[in-house]
């Protein structure tokens, strides 16, 4: 197990991979640094490491210049993120530049007055936000020479794997639950890597990858969330840098993001300060706000308590992609919400459901149990007033609503079933209603 | 009946609606042209009628640079659409601009080597290419003044109108067969529109939308693909465009496209004689080839037997989105298909799910049943040397994979199951296999 998990201090190596701006791992506890390769855990402290960056110098204007030339895709921002400058030209799934909608309709339900948009990442290539985090995964793999890439998985991260592995080049093998409904588990096979169904639950899948990942079984595999986790993770850092510039290189003055792990809030947060730092957008506050499902409210409870330690909760809850009860970055979380004036929240299913048709019946947008969640926790936050409407607020979708159909099939269906005649028609009362 | 179907000869009217550079709808028959309106069949000859521009003048490199300094949508290419010049500032479902995929892993496998793409429309807002003709439908029902959009719909049309509507402030009405799948209802009556289930088959539905048309039940009500559809039929020029935009300004030499009603392949042709017309490409030959499943295979049909008459067929495929046994426009795809040197072929159920196999295994991309049929008649096509294997090709996938799972999950799952151990997985056989 030490060679993949333990990391040693870094020296001037000269034959580091080519990662682009990624110049070492740190650690996020005790700041030690490490070179680059696929470790996830501080050799000193234990703690999780993450990508430190030698970030471009030059003028604000030249970078955004370069990145508006990029393509209309997450390598846009390829300086900004642990890949090689060639990247774009690399076989990989290319996820990103997913719409920011202004949500107009949804603003004048919710009586937001100061712009209200949803970052919509059902747009993505296997329609979550997982493409995102993968990509930059895959990247990782290349450059140390893994030629597997795997996870643990219960729907969206299994196909975000799966594809990117098919396009790239790499073997893939997926670990799931054994009793996953079968349009889970069709998504997650149809690309046509290895599927491994456990006979167990999740828990016991993700013990089984750590054994795996400590074992010579598991030699050159790429874990995408495991031992690649330090690059994966970064791969959120593109919502931040997205969102930004298309406000038009301004900083929103309000973020809801969902909390499963609670990695991707704390990156979009890593993300904006790098643009601060950067000259790419004011430095002015921002609040982050952080949504979950009621029925695995670890963060938001502690929030709430005003506690700094998450307690692990066993989840029951119909946002699936959100129900990890014992989320790794969850004090990160805690701190940032704090920090920046936000909060925690969450909303129960029959909200969650709520929320998913309310976006569905204003803007269009058919979200996954997830977006249900933060739609719901804007709008709970907006009646006590945590959000407030007169602010520029971005709202984020995750995931597609194609997924979870069986969240909202209960309550959705035909308004009226009639035989095919005219008189039929105007009995129902539909005419011009 | 008679104000919706039958136009009326233009003259110079100052009051006419402002939907960009169309100037008329002329028939395609005939050539008579009439006033812009929602309006389908020539008054003269009863042929269907379709949309006649004033194209843009001034130098093609002015009209590129415009077109690229527009949004990442099909509204880029406004100045070719029946739009207004501000339709970007409009609430519309914004489709378009989807990935031009370089599939070089699949070029391997089916022995390509002058370059294969892939045009992948899953990447539309609700995942399919529909929702590109219904954003037209949509512009033009405001231009008419219409409050309530409607079509009959068994899957893809529903689900873009819906979305479509409730972004753009219209009511929806849409009719589908009572007993479809409950997927696909949910997906239909997710939006919030009036959803109504019409005891009968699809046929039944259509009948019963054409008397609804012609009652005043109907008044104010624009069918997308009826009254509106020489509008909507447009947008699928937007599929051109980006083609060649996303080649660098290029023709491909080949393409390969889905036939359902047969619309679709004649709008691109349309569109790509327009940018040579313009200059924005150069002027060389292209091939158009047309692609069925052979349980739905009229136009095929024709093609093989050198009739220019279609004989309609009673569909049986799993290619539902293509199941159109008497396609409209099948007359028109022969003569593309015959006056650019390509061919029209299909391929049986087996094949179509051969096809979305090797297109998710080769390159990450789950498809619909119809981007299985495109890609399963390309491999037929190159076998028999009907296509060039040394030339630039492009494969339509109009829709996503996770709207038809029914067609792979009987033939798509784990690998193995296995207790949540190393001796368990090492007896599987799948450690570096």
């Amino acid at each position: 197990m030490a060679a993949q998990t333990v990391a040693v201090s870094t020296d001037s190596s000269t034959d580091a991979v080519d990662l682009g701006p990624a110049a070492a791992l740190s650690c996020r506890e005790c700041g030690e640094r490490f070179e680059l390769g696929p470790l996830f855990a501080c050799a000193s402290c234990f703690g999780p490491l993450e990508v430190a960056y030698d970030l471009p110098s030059g003028s604000p204007d030249e970078l955004k210049k370069r990145i508006e030339a990029g393509p209309n895709n997450i390598w846009r921002y390829a300086p900004l993120l642990p890949v090689p400058a060639d990247v774009a030209d690399k076989p990989n799934i290319n996820p990103g530049f997913t719409k920011l909608v202004k949500a107009d309709n949804l603003a004048r339900e919710l009586g937001v007055t100061g712009g209200l948009y949803v970052k919509d990442d059902s747009g993505n290539p296997t329609h979550s936000f997982k493409d995102r985090v993968v990509a930059i995964a895959v990247e990782a793999a290349r450059a140390f020479g893994f030629t597997t890439l795997s996870c643990s998985s219960t729907g969206n991260l299994a196909g975000a794997v799966g594809a990117a592995a098919a396009r790239a080049g790499f073997r893939s093998c997926v670990f799931i639950p054994h009793d996953l409904e079968q349009g889970k588990v069709v998504m997650a096979a149809v690309y046509g890597g290895e599927l491994v169904g456990i006979e167990g639950n999740y828990d016991d899948v993700n013990r089984f990858c750590s054994e795996l990942i400590g074992d010579p079984l598991g030699e050159g595999w790429g874990f995408v969330n495991v031992n690649l986790r330090p690059y994966y993770g970064e791969g959120s850092k593109t919502l931040a840098y997205e969102i930004c510039e298309q406000l038009g290189w301004q900083l929103p003055d309000q973020l809801v993001i969902p909390i499963a792990s609670g990695s991707q809030l704390t990156k979009i947060d890593k993300g904006l300060q790098e643009l601060i730092k950067l000259g790419l957008v004011e430095d002015k506050p921002y609040k982050i706000f952080g949504a979950q499902a009621e029925g695995c409210s670890p963060v938001s409870t502690a929030f709430k308590a005003g506690h700094d330690v998450v307690r692990p909760q066993k989840p029951n809850t119909i946002a699936k992609s959100l129900a990890i009860g014992n989320p790794a970055d969850g004090p990160y979380v805690l701190d940032i919400a704090r920090r920046t004036g936000g909060a925690v929240e969450d909303v129960n299913d029959e909200q969650i459901v709520d929320a998913i048709k309310l976006l569905a019946r204003t803007e269009g947008i058919f979200a996954e149990t997830a977006g249900g969640v933060t739609v719901g926790v804007t709008r709970k936050l907006l009646e006590a007033g945590l959000l407030d409407p007169a602010l520029t607020t971005v709202v984020l979708n995750t995931g597609d609503g194609l997924k979870t159909l069986d969240a909202v099939a209960p309550t959705t269906g035909p308004t009226a079933t009639i035989r095919p005649s005219l008189d039929a028609f105007r009995d129902a009362g539909l005419a011009n209603g």
